[in-house]
C-alpha cells in the first residue's frame, strides 16, 4: 500500500457532499440558502413524488416550479420542456430528488442554463457526482462531459433509500461495485481514486446484503449509499474500462437491464483481468471482506448472488440466437489499454460464461471458460 | 473500516495534480498550453534559482517576467511588488517553483488578480493544494481562505526534491505527518479526508527515513512528496485541531522553527488524545507501519527521531523562563471541539513533556507527565 506511486494525473472535481440520516428533511433549506437560491426548479419523477413532495413542502417559498416529466435516458424533447420550465420560472437553481434519470434531467437544464444543481439521490446511480450528461434523440444516445452539469451540492440521506425495493437495491449496489473495481485500472486511474474505490467496495460489500434483507436498516442503507457515492466519484475521476465497454455495447444492442447485466458480467471480467493485476485483485478481495476470502472474481460473484441478482445473461433476456452478434458488437468496443490484451476469443469466452451464469471459479485464472479448453 | 459513516460534510476542492519523476522538465509546457497561458509570471526565490531557471529556460517564449523577491510569511510590500510585476507583464498566469513562501507569493498575486496558478513544489509544505493565503504587515500575520488562490495545476516532481537537505527533509515530512494525523479529528474531518490522511501517513512513514538517509533515492522521495501532497489536501479539507493550535500559538509567541516544533509536539498531543480516539489511533498506528508497532504516540516520536528531528522544545530555543508564558499563550487557544476536553493543566503537562523531550511512553495513557502525577 505504501508502494511508490506510479506517475499519475488526478483531476479533483469540486463539490459539497452532505451525508447524514434525515439530511434531506433537515438540511435542504440551509443548502439552498448557502447557494443564494430563491427560485428553485424542483425536478422529480412521478414515482418519486411520495419521497420528494414532503421534502419540497417546507421549501415552498423557494420552489418556483416543479417538473415531473422524468424519462429514462433523458429524451431531448423532455430536456427541452425542462429547460423551458426553468426559463418560465426564472429559476436560479435546480433541485433534483430521485434516481439517475432525474439527475440526468437536471443536468440537461444545467448544460444549457448553467444553473447550479442541488442533487438529492434516492438510488445508487452515482451520477450526481459526475460531470457526465446524456440525452437521447430517437434511438441515438449522446453523452458528454461538462463541468456545468456537476451538482454543486449533493445531499445524501440514507433514510430516503429505505423504500428502494430489494430487487433494485441488490443489482444497483453491484453496479456501484463495478464502478469501484474498474476505477483501479481505468484509463485515468490514480492512487487517490483507488483509495475511494477501495473504501467503496468495503462499504458496498458490508452494506448491500443487509440492505437487501432489511430495507429499513439504517446502518446497511448508510453504508450502501456511502459506497455508491464513492463509486460515482471514483468513476468520474478514473473513467471506465473493459467491463463497462462490454456492458455498454451489450446494453445498447440488446436493451438488457443495466444493473443486472453489470452484476452478472463483472466477475468474469475480473477473472480474465486478475492475472494481469494481482495487486489490485488482492486489494479488491480484501475490501470485499468475507466475500473475498476465495479470490476477487469468486467474491464478486458470491456477493452478486447474495444480493439476489440474476445469475446469467440468459436470465435477463440475452437470446442464444443473438450470441454471435453479441460477441461481434462487444469485440468492436474492446479498449486497447486493458491491463491484459483482449482478443475476440477472450470476448467470446467471457460472454459465453456470462450467458450461462457459470461459476466463475470454473473460468480459471487463464480467463477461459471450460467450453473453450 | 467499513463501519457506518458518521454524518459528514465534505467540500471537495478542484484542481489537477500531475505527479511523475521529471514531470517539471517534461510536462510544464503542456500544462501551460492546456491553460492557454501565454504570458506567465514566474516566481521563485533566489535559493530556488538553480532548480527553477533550467525549468523556465525552455518556456522562454511564454515567461513574460520573473519575480524572485520571495520572503517568509509574504510581507505585504513584497506582495504588492509581485502584483505590480504581474500587471506590468500583462501576465495571464503565475508559475511558482519553490517552497511554501514561493507558493504564498503566487497566492498573493492570484488573490488580487484572479490569475491561475501553476505550482511546482520543491518542499513538503503542502500549501499548493490549499485555498489558504497569508501575508504579514510588520509583525501582524493575516490569513484567509479564497478559492482564487488554490492552484489550478500542481506539478509534483520528486526529482526536484533530491537537493532538499536532510535537516529540512525530516522535520518537514513530520510537519506533513502532523497535518495527516489531525485531519482525522479536525473540525471538518470526514471519511474521504481520513482516507487521504491515512495514505499520507503510510507514504510519509515509509518514505521519509530513507529520503533523509539518501537524498537522491527516487522511491523514497516519491513516497515522501506523495505523502506531503495528501497531507496538504487532507489539511485543506479537514482543517486543524489541538496540535496545530498549540504550535500556532507557540510559534507566534516565541518564533520557534515551524517544522521542528511540529515534530516535537505531535507525539505528546497524540498521547493526550489517544484515549478519546482509540479507533483513529489504531488506524494511524497501522499506517505508521513498523514505527507504529508499540502505539501511535510512541510511533510518531520514534519516526520523528529517526528522521533526525530535534527532541525537545528546549533544543529549538524555548527558554525555561518563558515556560509559564508559553502555557498561558497556548491555553488561550485551546479548541473547544477537541476529542478530549483540554484543561490548563493538560496544556502544562503536554508542554512540559515537550520542553524536556520526555519519552512519550512516560506520558502515559492518561496524558499526564510523570512530574504531574
Amino acid at each position: 500500500m505504501s508502494a511508490t506511486p506510479e506517475p499519475f494525473t488526478y483531476d479533483a472535481l469540486p463539490g459539497r457532499v452532505v451525508f447524514a440520516p434525515e439530511a434531506a428533511r433537515e438540511r435542504l433549506g440551509g443548502v439552498l440558502d448557502d447557494l443564494g437560491a430563491r427560485r428553485v426548479l424542483a425536478i422529480f419523477g412521478e414515482s418519486e413524488r411520495p419521497l420528494a413532495e414532503p421534502l419540497c413542502a417546507p421549501l415552498e417559498d423557494r420552489v418556483a416550479a416543479v417538473f415531473t416529466e422524468v424519462r429514462p435516458h433523458v429524451p431531448v424533447e423532455v430536456a427541452q420542456r425542462a429547460r423551458a420550465a426553468a426559463r418560465d420560472a426564472a429559476a436560479d437553481a435546480v433541485l433534483c430528488i430521485g434516481g439517475g434519470s432525474t439527475t440526468g434531467t437536471a443536468k440537461a437544464v444545467a448544460l444549457e442554463s448553467g444553473l447550479p444543481i442541488v442533487a438529492v439521490p434516492t438510488t445508487y446511480a452515482g451520477s450526481e457526482v459526475t460531470p457526465v450528461w446524456g440525452m437521447t434523440e430517437g434511438q441515438r444516445k449522446t453523452t458528454g462531459t461538462d463541468a456545468a452539469v456537476l451538482p454543486k451540492v449533493v445531499v445524501y440521506d440514507p433514510v430516503l433509500t429505505f423504500s428502494l425495493p430489494a430487487a433494485i437495491t441488490g443489482p444497483s449496489a453491484m453496479n456501484a461495485v463495478a464502478h469501484c473495481v474498474e476505477a483501479f485500472y481505468a484509463p485515468r486511474a490514480n492512487p487517490i481514486c483507488s483509495l475511494m474505490a477501495e473504501e467503496g467496495v468495503r462499504a458496498l460489500a458490508a452494506g448491500a446484503p443487509a440492505a437487501v434483507e432489511r430495507g429499513d436498516d439504517l446502518d446497511a442503507r448508510s453504508l450502501t449509499l456511502y459506497g455508491a457515492y464513492l463509486a460515482g466519484a471514483a468513476f468520474a475521476s478514473a473513467g471506465s474500462g473493459l467491463h463497462h465497454k462490454i456492458c455498454h455495447a451489450l446494453g445498447g444492442a440488446f436493451d438488457l437491464p443495466h444493473a443486472e447485466m453489470h452484476t452478472i458480467v463483472l466477475p468474469y471480467v475480473m477473472a480474465f483481468n486478475e492475472p494481469a493485476i494481482p495487486g489490485i485483485a488482492r486489494r479488491v478481495a480484501a475490501a470485499l471482506g468475507p466475500w473475498g476470502g476465495d479470490g476477487t472474481a469468486i467474491g464478486l460473484q458470491r456477493l452478486g448472488r447474495a444480493v439476489g441478482a440474476p445469475h446469467s445473461l440468459r436470465d435477463i433476456g440475452l437470446r442464444d440466437e443473438d450470441f454471435d452478434e453479441a460477441v461481434a458488437v462487444v469485440a468492436e468496443k474492446i479498449p486497447h489499454d486493458n491491463p491484459r490484451p483482449v482478443f475476440q476469443d477472450d470476448v467470446r469466452n467471457i460472454l459465453d460464461a456470462a450467458r450461462a451464469g457459470a461459476p466463475v471459479a470454473a473460468v480459471g485464472a487463464d480467463g477461459r471458460s471450460p467450453a473453450s479448453r
